[in-house]
């Protein structure tokens, strides 16, 4: 298979956009008193993010056959709750980080009490959004409620929570490879997972398909963070709007300090083809998922 | 109804204890790596609180004549619910408590950044363990989306985070009456209500039921924080782990700053009488309930 750059771009230009209007009228739906803390829940999500995950729910639904109508509750909920992952791990205590993609992050701007406040919210807002879900009547309680169990574990101390923690710990100092590599499929391989499963989950996929699916987003999640390490040294500043080089200042364990860049896009390409792979059984219907990880090595952001 | 105050004591503290094992052997499922997030988790929540919540739930169910078994792990959420808004409240950068009932905080012993974390795991894991009762035959899953939809909603930004909001707003300065009554109502009223009703929901109780039990727990939340201040002004350090006066040296509004001692006391028999009449359609099956209601004009702690 070959990218058509350009047009692929488009593509994920006007999924960008469908998910950034869905995220607008999710927020309306629960907005209201106190406001200040409905404006900081807006300006958390509202953040010009790349939102792969609710475009990973989207063609998880895609794929078993579902409509798009039916789970983009479910596509809102996981940005939200990426969304709160990223306000608390800019906290003072955490990453303390001033700027995300070039703006204020949410506690310069709406003060660290109300950032934490901001997060847990966000947090919260997703599963009561998910479980809103349950009045439509196309909708499967029972696969809803395995969705948000899945959800949950995917994002909890086992999960994304854990990878942060780990994260954390090893803060200043060098991580050997085994552990790296846990820490990145806790941090955003879980996530990444659950978000593709669970809109497909709530379709009716097969198990044999979700497998299918599971095995994609295992090595999507591994290419996404390669080319994440690989854009901090050779990446535009402007483009991913942080300053290049910052994990070699923060002495951050990378694919490229650990192997160098030749083979770290070696090893970039690899997990791509391991994504082509794992949807062999998939015809033209995966093609955009096929074009979304062979986009990851060109990604410049 | 006369209330046989050792008789009750004894009561209440064979119902913490079933709560206490019940969320050892809860936090046992959720256990695992990094080891350190789950040691932190179960430091957060065996912490000897009171179990209100939980035992809210299982006397929701009672009521609706549901077993305690079909909702064990629902008890256990919304205490984890209620652990994490602690650890969350106790951070430096909202009350900045390094006691709470005069053990060390969770970021003073795990530091501030795991702390957040904790508090993320425990609402994440709350979700968790709600979802994963999907498995039991004799539970409605409609029922039990109802519940998570109801409880994320309690707590959310239009919630107990909502009066979290309102409350350091308010700091440092006078609150005026119907405003203490919101944050009130939000900050506490709100996890009282959805755990009584959520045991109810699950164990299938009627509309007329379910709205007597959610007057009963709007009163039941209102007398706990007249006497909650009371008790800050009148109480012994011992009992209630904390410096008496904390309020008033905080300069916090407080149901005896606004209207004296004599007054707060008043307001506080009216709502435990409220609370009584709600349940003038129940028999003697709501005799804890009653019992519990005439236990907080009596609480030492």
């Amino acid at each position: 298979m070959q990218l058509d750059l350009d047009s692929f771009k488009q593509k994920l230009a006007l999924r960008k956009q469908l998910v950034d209007e869905l995220l607008q009228e999710c927020l309306k739906e629960i907005d209201g008193y106190p406001p200040i803390i409905h404006e900081a829940m807006r300006y958390a999500v509202m953040n010009g993010g790349k939102r792969l995950r609710p475009i990973l729910v989207l063609e998880g639904a895609h794929l078993a056959g579902g409509t798009p109508e039916n789970v983009q509750a479910l596509a809102c909920a996981v940005e939200m709750i990426h969304c709160y992952s990223l306000v608390h791990d800019d906290l003072p205590a955490m990453d303390d980080d001033d700027l995300r993609r070039g703006k204020p992050t949410c506690h310069i701007v709406f003060g660290e009490a109300n950032a934490i406040l901001t997060g847990d919210a966000l947090l919260t807002g997703a599963f009561e959004v998910t479980a809103g879900m349950a009045g439509s009547p196309t909708l499967e309680p029972t696969r809803l409620l395995r969705v948000i169990r899945e959800i949950a574990a995917a994002v909890g101390s086992r999960g994304m929570i854990g990878g942060q923690v780990i994260d954390l710990e090893y803060e200043d100092h060098e991580i050997d490879y085994p552990t790296l590599q846990r820490l990145h499929s806790l941090k955003t391989g879980e996530l990444f997972r659950a978000s593709l499963r669970s809109g497909a989950i709530l379709s009716g996929i097969d198990e044999a398909g979700l497998a299918a699916l599971d095995d994609y987003a295992h090595h999507f999640g591994l290419a996404f963070q390669i080319t994440d390490d690989i854009l901090d040294v050779e990446g535009s500043e402007e483009a991913i709007g942080k300053p290049v080089g910052s994990d070699e200042k923060n002495l951050k364990t990378t694919y490229p300090s650990l192997f160098g860049l030749d083979r770290s896009y070696q090893l970039a390409g690899e997990s791509v083809q391991a994504c082509l792979d794992s949807l062999s059984t998939f015809g033209p219907e995966a093609d955009f998922l096929r074009q979304l990880a062979l986009f990851i090595l060109q990604r410049e952001s």
